[in-house]
């Protein structure tokens, strides 16, 4: 492939492209490790601070734009996002290896989610109204007027993730919901896309030219150690990270460290559990290994919710299961992983699984492919989940789970109390199996962010009732969710108004209610205008 | 006065009444500070271990519970509350110095707080019920049936106010929240009012076992140090506090060294900035002194939201209103404060203040009175500030207030960004001053939980639109509030159930909205009951 695309290298601040020093930082093949000939520039110290300013420069501005101009802004960007062509493909492709059709559903769940943070706005749920009127003649004191409504947090800086160039990282969900709460934001572009980063950035830029708002709105820095100088930028507010346990907790604790330290809503680790009900095992032990060995192995295992922990209880079937899901393993093809770091993560974490005294290979080869994962299967047994080994909670990123046999329901509950938090927990149970489920439910609804039933955690559906996040170390904040409409208020506050004139009350709050918003009033939910209240 | 109360100084743990080693924690009179006559058991680490092991018991089984259950709870416990007598008065007034008439109105507060949850419970506002129902036929991919709602975060540790014996205390706010979240409890007394507290958990413990709920939903340990114990236990899943920075802090840090960090909703320091607008000062320089003087020395200065700097702009008026300040300060009486520590800290405070060279006492006595606190008022130059001088950021706990002279607006937009977050930000203004208003809004938003209008901010009215938070130092997670309804939603994260049968689905969620709750079913807010979707 020639060197057909414009890419400069350079950072995105203020809506200008700003280098200094030399582009040292190689965009790769993933499939390869060789370089697809774009250079970067690591940004300086000062560049990182510059970006940060810049994007609080643009606040004040931009978080009192109205709803509907950040809307107009969202859909602006989303429309951008669809005119990006076959180039774009196939650059996103040589960095990642991902599949085009793969790359071009990304692109349209992209642009879906800043669509639906445009409708957000234009709902109006996310102004968080509470109002109570003042209550002049109230014994013994009277009640002022209290008007409450969220707010934008301040500058948020994101860390994109490897595995989704385009829905986690420069336009993907942390700069859609951070966007539309009215947050400018900083982009430290993930080294393992860099191109596909600038590509991206660029369209971002050219929607905040279209629609007026200040260029400091969207900023990107480029390098591999900046994002600490970022995050310890005072005109930082929030974090939005997604990837490594270890990377995710570093920020975090670099965040708490600053004189004012601002929260980091980091999407870590996980290791899904997925557990079979005897029923379920008895009636669909091949079916159920077949579906599971794709669910594992979709993507090359490179999903936040790759179920890595199969939790079957001991009975009928449980053989047929093993036998099935060797069945599936074993001739499952390499993959090419995301870049050559990830491949040699996976492969250190293989050694360490072998390596184990307790844990057995069940499938899979012994050993590796040059450049390439092969898909494994391991059998490790209950006592050691319960023991709480370290090598049993870590998140294995690439195409591996890890197969436990549970003698009864009350091994399988307190391997439950033993687990950590969890972004999914999955069972597959059938009409027999109801109330150990049900049974069940309680304390996976405590572990997870999101419980599913007969079905594999893979698919994290854009939408209002979406979690994707969980105790951690799933998340560092299991209040929030990275992914769905409720993930914008990870980056607003509220913020009460007492007596303040009408004439300078914000549009949310004012009593004629203009954007029309559902409003708790005195207590009761409604679009109505604000009448006085009688004491 | 007699020892005529039972306090047996032991823990209060699952019901139970522990002690172990001697009584070496005695209970002290704020007037002189000598013993009450009571003596309190420090908690064992292994008691303190086990309060929080009693609610992580309780947790399974009480987050469980309906909300009509937890409302007559709630409500019972207001009861109980409602029956403390003479005696409990006597006592508390002892050991705070508060006067009677006070503690009469916190305890209405605390058990109009109390009643107020229940009444949130029975309107189902906490769910935060979302539903996404199923679209089978949907393309490229069907959407599984997805519905999200609130569920507790388990067991709390709380540490309670000096300030607030009853209403940020054992039975204050964060605990009213957290039970009404369907959290555990387990509070760590204040030391400055532990007879106060052992009758106050009484109470509620006699609301636990009259509503036949799990003894480990409340549990109380006395002590010093064991605190930082509490927020090791890994039972504890979150953390309310309501004290100084430096305690806030410390159990902060702590809470974020554990393998598994939790959050800490920390209500510490503001100095509640106070801006008086030319026209306000030009038109009623005496009143907004009287007033602003009776406002921060109110309770002798012991509020969180006590107006600590008063930022007046240059101009007509000025010198009228510095003088009516020093002729309401010079002859304020000396008050009792909390107990002997506070009044040491504001003696220190004080002493820091005589000692910078650029901040001068404008009135207020030059020396100590032995066990009592003077009213000071201080000024100091804008350059300080716009310095970020650290003295004129610390609150200081006590009747004291400094002032500013502001040249113009400009100057006063830097010192508003040089400024710390708040919990409130209070602006004097009249008609002409509207523009003026306008612009600072803003700045003040952005800096303070709650922003009021020619009023003094030492009122803080328990409501649903009320934010008693704010940007760090003012909290350590600017997206809460530890007063109104919305403090519940510290101790709540949400979940996902995705594709699980009708039969397991819990209340909030079924298909026949059997709480009637307000739910966002498919994009839209109704009460109705779910409909299947027509793709």
């Amino acid at each position: 492939m020639t060197l057909s695309l414009t890419v400069s290298g350079q950072q995105f601040i203020a809506g200008r492209r700003v280098a200094s020093g030399e582009a040292t930082l190689p965009s790769l093949r993933a499939a390869d490790n060789q370089p697809t000939g774009y250079r970067f520039y690591p940004a300086s110290r000062e560049e990182a601070a510059a970006a940060a300013v810049a994007a609080g420069q643009a606040f004040p501005i931009y978080s009192q734009t109205s709803p509907e101009v950040r809307a107009r802004f969202l859909d602006t960007l989303a429309d951008e996002l669809d005119l990006l062509g076959e180039d774009f493909f196939a650059i996103a492709h040589q960095e990642t290896a991902l599949p085009l059709p793969r790359l071009q559903g990304e692109r349209a769940r992209t642009s879906h989610q800043l669509r639906m943070f445009a409708g957000l706005l234009r709902r109006g749920d996310a102004f968080g109204v509470r109002i109570d009127t003042a209550l002049p003649a109230r014994q013994p004191l009277p009640r002022p007027d209290l008007r409450q409504y969220l707010t934008a947090l301040g500058p948020v800086a994101i860390f994109g993730a490897s595995n989704f160039p385009l829905a986690f990282s420069t336009a993907g969900g942390d700069t859609a919901s951070a966007l539309a709460a009215g947050c400018p934001v900083v982009v430290k572009a993930h080294p393992g896309h860099m191109a596909t980063a600038e590509l991206t950035a660029r369209a971002i830029a050219r929607a905040v030219e279209k629609s007026a708002l200040p260029a400091g709105v969207f900023n990107m820095i480029f390098g591999t150690d900046i994002g600490a100088e970022l995050v310890r930028h005072p005109a930082i507010q929030a974090v939005g990270f997604t990837g490594s346990l270890r990377g995710g907790k570093a920020l975090w604790q670099i965040a708490q460290q600053r004189p004012r330290p601002i929260p980091v809503f980091a999407e870590m680790s996980a290791i899904n559990p997925l557990i079979i009900l005897p029923q379920a095992l008895a009636s669909r032990a091949e079916t159920l290994a077949k579906e599971l060995v794709a669910s594992f192995t979709l993507g090359c295992g490179q999903f936040c919710t790759k179920p890595g922990l199969i939790l079957a209880l001991r009975g009928e079937g449980f053989s047929r299961f093993t036998q099935a899901l060797k069945d599936a393993v074993n001739p499952a093809p390499a993959q090419t992983m995301l870049n050559a770091p990830t491949l040699a993560h996976y492969e250190e974490d293989v050694r360490a699984l072998e390596a184990h005294p307790d844990i057995q290979r069940l499938a899979g080869a012994d050993e590796f492919i040059s450049g390439r994962a092969q898909a494994r299967l391991y059998q490790a047994p209950a006592s050691l989940l319960l023991a709480q080994d370290p090598l049993l909670q870590h998140e294995v990123f690439g195409p591996l789970a890890v197969l436990v046999e549970v003698a009864d329901e009350a091994e399988l509950q307190s391997i439950l109390r033993a687990l950590q938090g969890q972004l999914t927990a999955t069972v597959h149970a059938e009409s027999d199996d109801g109330p150990l489920a049900q049974r069940l439910l309680p304390a996976l609804s405590e572990k997870a962010g999101r419980v599913l039933f007969n079905g594999y955690p893979t698919g994290v559906e854009v939408c209002d009732a979406m979690v994707h996040g969980g105790p951690w170390p799933a998340t560092t904040d299991a209040r929030g969710t990275s992914v769905g409409t409720q993930s914008i208020e990870r980056f607003l506050r509220p913020v009460c108004l007492q007596n303040v004139p009408a004439a300078l009350l914000p549009p949310a709050v004012q009593d004629a209610n203009p954007l029309n918003l559902l409003r708790l009033i005195n207590g009761q939910w409604t679009r109505e205008a604000v009448s006085p209240s009688v004491d």
